[in-house]
């Protein structure tokens, strides 16, 4: 159910070939390897680290470029040349979604955010090493086109840079927003109403993590003190990246296989699945309509694990009680979509692991990615899929 | 800085004699004294129990009569009457608020909601035993008024209802709101962006929980999971009504005069005051400027717990980060009122208390109060404060 995985931090062999040569550029990559040691990964509120690059470039020839493919979530782009902007031998450029071809040739480093990027695009990206997301999701890449192409592919696992956390925080602000009925809510107060409507809790509820990875785990950890049950589906339960203490939170474990049995006891279903051939519509007719009459869904990862029309027929016959969600199922979506009508369905833009936390740490990331692969050291932060 | 307390479940010395002299009556009474042990505290989703009154009253002059304060929280009365269809000698009726003094010389109970029980009303209270609320904000109750004229006062406290619970879930979804910039991401999905706004993460931050009662043990036991720092004021931490692990719940424990000193360490303050005329705008602009600039304000207690002027002034400089409130200082609130214009302030409209869990609790609360009021029963589930 969960993409491959492959070691938390691999060395990828790479020369510096395309970049510099003097000494001075030398001078100053070193110069960035001694102080970024000093930067925390700990983040204080409105301090962000910033490596500092005391010594430029010596020529637009030895410069290493990366390109963030716009113009949707702004911060990563801008974040990522915040953290560099004292290291003019690393260029950060972003450029609109259709442009991206027209100028790939001239990067080492693709940040694709929700670019497709597909064997045409791959095919003209004759200078690029490595080709990444701003978080996890890479289900926009053709990987074995990058792969024969030489060119590696990366996420950034959230369970190091905070998108974890974040993703969480969104799927309890989703949850609470659908069982407190946000939109009736504002007609509430938009018509003087008061003490109106009424709100479920989630205390005494059953949830289900279809999925339970990274961001199911944070969600496990911070729902259980509200009174809940706790059921989750994983592929490999045995996984070392389980904390030891996975028994206290989690009630009843599945394999992908239990899903329907499980969603049949549960109230609320949070989807936090990688989006591929397997999952895409995983969550469909079959599966809405075991899960309980006036249940609710709750999807924070990809939007088009859950299949269109079943949650529109499933809202309209009033069998799912609530649908809050962050991804549609094209993006950015339709304002007018008919789903959007109903008075239970909740959608924000795209934004559970767009914070201040995780954008400035992914930041760095990215940023130190592009100085490793200017001087050769070796990658740290990222997980490659080929 | 919390009001007085008496024990939890008092004995109110009280005859029956506006009631039932029959022998069918008393069978009534006796026949739900019987069958409310079957109820459940623990309510399972949906199914809310109801007394059971399998005999009649035998006469008009024989019914006790609760009122209830409309139009407001119009689910407090539903709940009650449903629990009570069985049980014809306990009538239940909802007035609007100005036809309160008209009527209220008819009823033995009544229920405020947001009714303000003044002196003159009082007056007219002539067959009245019990005014209580539906939850625990008495602040618009005369309470001496009601002692002279030998009328008590009683409160539902929240930490049995599931009241402080849904409070608690409240407050934690305003805090995501105003952290994840509710109003921008609608904009945000309105204009088609995507991946914007940049939101703050509760993770790491420091909370203030100003009046740390039942609620604001709860918000405790629930954000500590998040990755915060919890500091908390309160009039005597000596109570024994605290549970014995509040040391790892809190980092930091003050009374009522070290409120300006951890306000200026928090990143969020919480307000969980009772108000009294000690506590009517303590949340004053001496508050908000030892405030962390950029820092965030949740209420979910009452509304003039705040001073309007001061927060009003403290968004417009930018000084104040965020306000989430779930209470005005009128209501219902003016949905035009300016405040409401800042792009970072969100309303609810009194909703906080308002769930299916913790109103179909305090109906039975009420309802079981009539029947105690009816029967001469010791009173449970309710608070006296006179």
């Amino acid at each position: 159910m969960a993409g491959a995985r492959l070691a938390a931090r691999p060395t990828l062999t790479h020369s510096p070939a395309h970049q510099l040569s003097s000494s001075a550029a030398a001078a100053a990559a070193t110069a960035w390897r001694r102080r970024r040691r000093r930067d925390s990964v700990s983040l204080p509120r409105g301090s962000f680290s910033k490596v500092t690059c005391s010594i430029g470039s010596t020529g637009d020839s030895k410069v290493t470029r990366v390109l963030f493919c716009g113009p949707y979530f702004p911060a990563s782009t801008t974040y990522t040349k915040e953290y560099l902007q004292s290291c003019p031998f690393i260029e950060v450029d972003e450029v609109g979604l259709e442009q991206v071809p027209d100028v790939i040739q001239n990067y080492h480093i693709c940040v694709v955010k929700n670019r497709r990027i597909d064997s045409d695009i791959i095919a003209k990206a004759t200078q690029m090493k490595i080709i990444m997301q701003y978080g996890v999701g890479l289900e926009g890449v053709d990987v074995n086109a990058a792969t024969e192409q030489k060119i590696k592919v990366a996420r950034i696992p959230g369970s190091m840079t905070g998108n974890a956390v974040s993703c969480a925080e969104m799927a309890i602000y989703l949850t609470l927003g659908v069982l407190r009925k946000q939109k009736l809510m504002d007609t509430a107060v938009n018509q003087k109403d008061l003490g109106s409507p009424t709100g479920e809790t989630i205390f005494g509820k059953t949830v289900l993590i279809l999925g339970f990875g990274a961001i199911g785990l944070e969600i496990a950890k911070r729902l259980k003190p509200f009174g809940v049950k706790i059921l989750a589906t994983k592929r490999n339960w045995s996984s070392g990246s389980l904390p030891c203490d996975i028994d206290e939170l989690v009630d009843k474990k599945g394999g992908p296989e239990d899903m329907y049995e499980l969603a049949g006891e549960a109230d609320i279903v949070i989807t936090c699945l990688l989006q591929n051939n397997e999952t895409v519509g995983i969550v469909d007719n079959m599966f809405l309509s075991v899960m309980k009459k006036g249940s609710c869904l709750v999807n924070i990862a990809r939007g088009r694990l859950l299949d269109y029309k079943a949650a529109f027929d499933h809202l309209e016959s009033g069998h799912l009680g609530g649908l809050g969600i962050d991804v549609a199922w094209t993006e950015p979506f339709d304002p007018n979509d008919p789903i959007l009508k109903f008075s239970n369905v909740i959608l924000t833009p795209h934004v559970a692991g767009v914070t201040e936390y995780s954008y400035r740490t992914m930041a760095k990331v990215v940023g130190d990615v592009a100085l490793q692969l200017h001087s050769g050291d070796p990658f740290t932060g990222i997980e490659f899929v080929n």
